[in-house]
């Protein structure tokens, strides 16, 4: 198991050696002259979290960048998918960059029915922020568009709380 | 000038009861039911704080908004005009949307020449960030287009501390 991981470890080494990983290559492609700082986006690395339908790069964040304050995500919702229902005990704001959809929100502090989500038509061009720790979901409900989004959050990494719309409950 | 100041309250309050106020109508314009939340971006209050080619709007922050941890503006910068040679404490991160430019950064962890500005292209789709309390500048250095950015800060609202990259001053 040892010798097993030991050859894992050459083969990792061997292989940083010889491909450019694109975390190098878009760290380092813009500097002029001196430190490596600006970013390509398109050569940034995509994730998908395990959610059908989502591209979300990370543009500048706590684990690669040593942020302490605050991250910045480009996400892309293909039509149809959305952001599980969540909460969160820090600031988002989000800046809809391209496309349409729907927000569902539930103020803790709607003053007749604390907990019902509300909806939001949000769109290219719009901004809006959630405030802290009220159950939320963005869905792309434009079923012939993407919806882009950039999204920031304070205090990184952000601890995601999952949750349902209770008890107006939404699947 | 007791009386001057009356007349000019009641002719503002007659004022604010016939002008629909920019910022009213955007933060109203957007909602399906219940909050305004949803803010369309073209509609909000644009302002250059007497900086010539400057167009600054807040998208959500501090004063408007409530935000205490984090504030995104969209600046532009015509040809030529460029924010004050300045620092702050604390963490600020770019996306440029559109045109491109030049970031001036004086790192003051470069191991040569502390406080010499490095020279850093930036363009339409790449991101960077600003380490706390480096003195930095951007500049819209290309002279055909229009520099746009949404610009992140944390901690608002940001106390701005003008200086020189000094001892390589730049005008």
């Amino acid at each position: 198991m040892r010798r097993m991981s030991g050859v894992l470890v050459l083969i990792f080494y061997i292989l940083s050696l010889l491909l450019p990983l694109p975390t190098t290559t878009a760290s380092s492609c813009c500097s002029i002259k001196g430190l490596s700082l600006v970013r390509n986006i398109s050569e940034l690395p995509q994730d998908n979290y395990g959610r059908g339908g989502l591209s979300h790069i990370t543009l500048a964040g706590s684990a690669m960048h040593g942020l302490k304050e605050v991250e910045v995500w480009l996400q892309t919702f293909s039509p149809g998918s959305r952001t599980p229902i969540h909460r969160h005990s820090c600031e988002e704001i989000f800046v809809v960059l391209k496309g349409s959809g729907t927000l569902y929100l539930a103020s803790s502090s709607h003053e007749k029915y604390p907990g019902k989500p509300q909806e939001y038509f949000v769109f290219a061009n719009s901004t809006f922020h959630i405030p802290v720790n009220d159950v939320h979901q963005v869905w792309n409900t434009n079923e012939h568009e993407d919806l882009q989004m950039l999204v920031i959050i304070s205090r990184p990494p952000v601890k995601v709380y999952a949750n349902a719309f209770l008890p107006f409950l939404k699947t």
